[in-house]
C-alpha cells in the first residue's frame, strides 16, 4: 500500500471511520482549528486516534476565520440553536465555504510532500444545509486541484453516496472505531449536550442501525 | 455603482491596475500574508493604494504556509532564482495552490459579507509556470464557488486574457496608476532587485509598451 494520501480529519465520528478505512494510505491527518466552540474537544479526540493509528498529524489554526466570519459555530455556545439537523435555524451553524478553504489548504500541502490524494468525509446527510457538501461542489473542487496542481492532486470522498448512520456501521462492524474517541456537540462543554442539531444527528445514527452509543450526554 | 465585490489584493502591479478598475465596486479588499520574502513590501504598497482609493482593506496572515509548504518564496532572499519568469528554474517560486487558497478564504469572506463577487487579478502570462493560474483553473473554482455557497458568489478575472504589459499600459493610460506604489521583487529588499524573474518580468512590461518605469531597481 503507498502511503499517497492527506485526510481532512477533524475528531468526528465521520472523518474517524474514514481515517481508519484509509490508515494504511494515509500519509499524514490534518486537523483545522478554526476557532469553534468546540474545537478542543475535536481536536483531543483527532489527537487520540491519529496516535492509535500512527499516523502523523498536524493542527493548522485558521484564526482569521474566527475574527471575520458570521456563523453561529464561531461564536459562544449560546448562540448554538436546538433541534433537527436539517431545520431551517441549523443554517446559522454554517461556516461559509469552510470546506473549500479546508481542502485547498489540504491540496497545497498535498502539492507541496508529493501526496497524490486528498481526502474528505463529506456524505450525503450534510447536504440538505451545507452547500460545500455536496457531490456537485467536491466535483468541481477536484476540476479545481487536478487543474492548480502540477501533480494532478485528486480528491476523493468515499462517503459521498452515505449517510451518517451508514458510516456509523462501517465503523462499528468493519473498521472497529471507538466511537467514544470522537466528538460532535458544537457547544463543545464536558460532554456531549444532546440536544443541538449535531448531537440528535449523532444519536440518530446509532439508533437506526441498532448500534450501541457509547456518548455521554447531557441530557 | 453597487459595492458588491471582493478583491484579492497582493499589492503588485496587476493587482493594483484591477483595484483600480474596479473601485466603484470594490467593498473590500483583502490582503494575505503567506510568510513570502517580500510580504512586508507589498503589504506596504497595498495599505497605500487602499488608502488612496478609499477602500477597505484586511489582511489576513496564513503563517501555517512558511512552516509547512515547499516553495522557495518562502525561504530566505537567496533561495529565488534568477532569469527569466517562465524559465523551469523559476518553478521553485511556486506556492503549492496558492490562489487556491486565497480564493476559497475570499469566497468564504464574500459570502459571510453578502458579497456577490470575488475578483483576482491573474492573467495569461503567469499560466507558464503557475498552474492555478490558468483559465481552467479558474472556472473550476468558478464552479465550486457556485456550487459551494448560498449567494453564488461569482468569481471574476477580468485579466484573464490580457498579458503583463497590456495590464501595465491600461493602468497608465486609463486608469493613472502609481506604479513606483505596487511591489513586484520576490528578495523582498530595500529596493527592486532588477534581477529575479519577476523582476525581469516587470521592466519588460513597461518596455514593450514604451511606458516609463518610475522603479528603482538595484542593477
Amino acid at each position: 500500500m503507498k502511503k499517497d494520501t492527506l485526510c481532512v480529519y477533524s475528531g468526528g465520528m465521520d472523518s474517524t471511520v474514514m481515517l481508519h478505512l484509509l490508515k494504511k494510505n494515509t500519509a499524514l491527518a490534518v486537523t483545522f482549528d478554526y476557532g469553534s466552540n468546540h474545537a478542543a474537544r475535536e481536536i483531543e479526540c483527532a489527537k487520540i486516534n491519529c496516535e492509535k493509528l500512527n499516523i502523523p498529524h498536524i493542527i493548522i489554526p485558521l484564526s482569521f476565520m474566527k475574527q471575520y466570519f458570521n456563523s453561529s459555530l464561531l461564536q459562544g455556545a449560546d448562540a448554538i440553536p436546538e433541534g433537527h439537523y436539517e431545520a431551517e435555524n441549523m443554517k446559522s451553524t454554517v461556516v461559509p465555504f469552510r470546506n473549500g478553504i479546508m481542502l485547498s489548504i489540504a491540496i497545497g500541502l498535498a502539492e507541496s510532500r508529493g501526496l497524490q490524494y486528498v481526502a474528505i468525509a463529506n456524505h450525503s446527510g450534510d447536504h440538505a444545509i451545507y452547500p460545500d457538501c455536496t457531490k456537485e461542489f467536491i466535483d468541481s473542487m477536484d476540476c479545481a486541484s487536478m487543474s492548480g496542481t502540477y501533480n494532478k492532486v485528486k480528491i476523493v470522498s468515499p462517503f459521498n453516496g452515505l449517510r451518517k448512520h451508514n458510516i456509523a456501521a462501517l465503523g462499528f462492524s468493519t473498521l472497529n472505531v471507538d466511537f467514544s474517541k470522537t466528538w460532535s456537540c458544537y457547544k463543545g462543554g464536558e460532554v456531549h449536550c444532546g440536544k443541538c442539531g449535531t448531537c440528535v444527528e449523532r444519536k440518530e445514527a446509532f439508533e437506526k442501525m441498532g448500534l450501541i452509543d457509547p456518548t455521554i450526554y447531557e441530557q
